[in-house]
């Protein structure tokens, strides 16, 4: 049973089988599933099977998620259940859902169960949590990544379709470079955080760990939206990127560390040479803002969100802690308010710095973690090694990105997989998304640890990236005196095409600058005449034709090599006088041979 | 001589004088001005003639402000002058202009002189400086208002044409109010602050004080702009407000506050009445959330930002400075790092609350500030007469607004001017100027101190606000079956109208739904077919041209009463076997007589 969402969609779709029969299905891999650090709490399977049978099939098309399991994070409350936040002192019984979760059991997903964490969500490796570790899905010798340790591992052995988890320095991402699936890390304020039990929380998020890029997106779609609740919500708007000849932002060869992981190494040139194959160009960026801002994270006073936070129970609860974690919440304590603001000024300078960066690339294509270490060695040493894991994930929050860690292969020699993550600019999520699931596609990689493909009909709809096209025929088309209004506004030229046989082409009268009129001559069969297809924004494109000027017109023009784009047209009442030059074949000819 | 940036620039154009002439004119004023406490440091009035008489005439049309004297408050670096902060102790001699003073100089602006402030800016009423405290303009028993005072004064007293002031509680606007000028604090981050000595710095603005509103709105364009070196500075968007139909929010009677200023309440119900002259509709909002930031500025951590900024200053030369602002920066230093991030959660909070306010209007009209006190009072009491002064203006930065103090009348007891604020959100300062533009005019109140009234050259352009009109002849018509696609789009009906005579309406053949084609015929005088013209955003005209279907196209449409709007025309093939309707004057009048 593939538990893709949109493999589940279709076998419900199919009648291949029902929710109840998935559950089953569920309960029954939870239960043989080796690991016994990965749950903390789950929902018992007879409440399970009522829920899916309470599931009404007539409301499938109303309900994006119908009967899709999924696991939550245990530092995010479900109404009834506990939240521990991987701390029993701390535990407390919710009362309502968190908004997000909400969202998701409206849309007709069914839970499954809370997964274990880094205590607080303090850590990136899966080894902080007095319910155990949840091991690597391909090799229990190593760590599963943190803090959504349980999640991470939920979804990478196939046990839900999906799980949430939450990421503040990369704890929703690193999980997923680990076990082989997507980690989807809205830009912050996309999603409601009201009912998580927060971390550092300016800059937490609620994320989504998925076997698909497509499967992540959709529960995003479900999950987000403005939360007056929550004081960090904001309202979402979807940036685009450029689907087609667009620039990635990688690391200089001084800049890749991978702490002597040579075959990650490989496997992160090999997704860049992937995604230059895709159309891409790459482009060694300047990494230092973005190091500088990830060392701030951890270095500055910015922990102090952990203080507030958690530091009145920390004192009050020292020993019922995970040691780790009780010293670097009683170390936030000491910072100034003074060095707070220091802290908040050096961070916009280097967004400054970074802005200057993101003006060359569309995204950045990173490692997600540069390598990956044992469980051995993270209790051996608790803080260097969860350091190192999060180089390239600390920034992504400070610096207001959004973020999909996707798989990207395996080490040959100790068969555990590598990630990368496709980083933007706040509210490019979406259009992350879109090069994020192409690439997933092109590295031919099974999910998670189930030996599946990405599932076929998860392919994203090509997001429209916000352009529309014009084609032009007169005095618009390129080195024509009109051209500058369009380059003025932003328009750039896509291509040159032919018309459809059924079109002639006029040089008017009493025009300045001369201008041709095309009209459509249905029954006509013409050689097609010459235009150019030109890209502008919406905004563009609606004051481009605004302030066109009488007889001309914009209509949609019949292409030779089928379709239609919207173009020139002129009045009828303009052919007055004019002359038809259909045989020069457009326009530039007909004014070369003038 | 009129001080007005446009009757300057206006005589120069007439050659009614040359800058050498404008120049000496103001040295002699302010030699002449009885107040000694406006200035801190003025330019020579050897080197005003210089750099007047470098100015070439020729290059008078590339710079905006060529041959405008203006002041700068002495918290800001003019090359080669002191800076002093109004504390010698600090003073600095600066070797670059600040970012916002080096852009009004390369458009020709000429700096007069540095002015005084409240020192650090720390303060609302300019009884703050050992260099004096600067008097209201039409009356030295009372205060000019701060910090920047100086600036005030040099505007309302009318020795230069503008003056930058510096706005992080009210600075900027408290002193437009009390010297019946205007006012105009920028969005944060859209003025560089590099080369400003920081108050709060992440809530710092460089501001601008002058006689009329087209003179701010004219000197911010010069000045805004992205600049890198400012870690707060922003990449600037203009938003649009409503015109027309335009909702302002209004203090409900239970929040307004004047300190038993019965004049200053009674002024503020006249500009609301003035508002809704032209066209608004006032709405009682709840101000709670305002009030609350308003209060976090000066009770919460956000002091510790002026910590960052002069703390070891402060605790090394506390006996030079003034005893105020000295307890106040050493107060500032005790806060925790915890209770910073606590403030700032807090303000997040508020401005969701806010931001359910703003959901109902297109801006705020508030008082600038409650009433006005007298130097001694100040001077009695310098804690607390200092707070009441801000209760209107202290949560506009935080709250991250834009915001333009004008003037309101004055009380005809102490013959003493009264002012309100236009305050929007984020990137609406031009559209706020808009209205504050026209209500300034429509009080018709003498500008500053000098009888002038508001240059008439100085009335700002109708700003677009960023809508497009199209015309409808038939499916599109409301309550036809197509109208949902406009409306869904945003679009509303601005009115109905009728094309002029050269037209001609067709039922075209086999559409589904029905559809007319109108269509120009220049030389027939028909009835005028009747339309509708809908107003839609730029991107929405984009969207909805561009999914037009053949054989619809959007050309211009002249109009019966005059102009010309885009509109919905048909291509000429489509007129095969349609039937001539234009009798029947209309798509609606030929659907019901059918």
């Amino acid at each position: 049973m593939n538990l893709q969402i949109s493999a589940v969609l279709r076998a419900y779709f199919d009648g291949s089988f029902i929710p109840a029969q998935l559950i089953a299905e569920i309960c029954d891999r939870i239960d043989a599933y080796p690991d016994p650090a990965v749950w903390i709490s789950r929902v018992p399977r007879a409440s399970l099977l009522a829920r899916a049978a309470a599931l009404d099939p007539a409301q499938r098309d109303q309900m994006p998620l119908w009967g899709v399991p999924f696991a939550v994070k245990d530092n995010i409350d479900v109404a009834g259940m506990d939240t521990t936040a991987a701390c029993p002192a701390f535990a407390y019984r919710a009362t309502q859902n968190a908004v997000a979760v909400e969202h998701l059991i409206a849309a007709g997903a069914i839970l499954v169960g809370k997964t274990n964490l880094d205590q607080f969500a303090t850590g990136l490796n899966g080894t902080r949590s007095p319910y155990g570790a949840p091991r690597n899905v391909f090799d229990p010798q190593y760590i599963s990544g943190g803090s959504s340790s349980g999640s991470g591992v939920a979804v990478g052995a196939g046990l839900v379709s999906f799980a949430l988890g939450t990421d503040t320095a990369g704890s929703g991402r690193v999980p997923a470079a680990f076990n082989n699936i997507v980690g989807l890390k809205p830009t912050k304020g996309a999603v409601s955080a009201t009912g998580m039990v927060p971390a550092c929380r300016s800059i937490d998020c609620i994320s989504v760990l998925a076997a698909n890029v497509g499967d992540a997106d959709l529960v995003y779609r479900v999950m987000r939206g403005f939360d007056p609740t929550d004081g960090f919500s904001r309202s979402i708007r979807d940036i685009p990127l450029r689907n087609e000849k667009f620039c990635f932002g990688v690391l200089a060869a001084e800049d890749r560390e991978f702490c002597g992981d040579h075959e990650a190494a490989s496997l992160y040139q090999s997704a860049i040479d992937q995604l230059e194959f895709l159309g891409g160009t790459s482009v060694a960026i300047d990494y230092a803002p973005f190091r500088d801002a990830a060392a701030l994270l951890y270095e500055g006073a910015f922990v102090a969100e952990r203080y507030v936070a958690i530091g009145d129970f920390a004192a009050a609860h020292r020993n019922e802690m995970d040691a780790t974690v009780a010293h670097i919440v009683a170390e936030s304590g000491s910072f100034t308010a003074a060095e707070a603001f220091q802290a908040i000024y050096r961070l916009h300078e280097l967004a400054q710095l970074a802005k200057v960066q993101w003006e060359r690339i569309d995204f950045l294509l990173l490692p997600t973690a540069p390598t990956i270490f044992t469980v051995a060695q993270l209790l051996a040493d608790p803080i260097r090694y969860n350091s190192l894991l999060g180089i390239y994930t600390n920034f992504v929050n400070l610096l207001d990105c959004a973020a999909m860690a996707i798989p990207a292969g395996f080490c040959s020699s100790s068969h555990l997989p590598f990630g990368v993550s496709l980083i933007g600019p706040a509210f490019t999520d979406r259009a992350l998304a879109y090069h994020a699931d192409r690439l997933h596609r092109a590295l031919k990689l099974p999910v998670a640890n189930t030996g599946e493909f990405p599932a076929a009909d998860a392919v994203l709809a090509t997001p429209s990236d916000g352009r529309l096209f014009i084609a032009v025929a007169g005095a618009h088309l390129s080195g024509m005196p009109l051209n500058p209004q369009l380059t003025s506004l932003g328009a750039t030229l896509s291509r040159a095409a032919l018309t459809a046989p059924g079109y002639r082409l006029y040089a008017l009268a009493n025009t300045v600058p001369a201008k041709p009129g095309l009209v459509r001559d249905p029954g006509f069969t013409g050689p097609g005449i010459a235009i150019e297809i030109w890209s502008l924004s919406q905004a563009a494109f609606g004051t481009f034709v605004a302030s066109l000027p009488r007889p001309m017109c914009i209509g949609k023009i019949e292409l030779a090599e089928g379709g239609e784009v919207p173009g020139f047209l002129c009045e009828p009442a303009a052919l007055a006088g004019a002359t038809d030059i259909t045989h020069s074949g457009g326009w530039r000819a007909f004014c070369r041979d003038r």
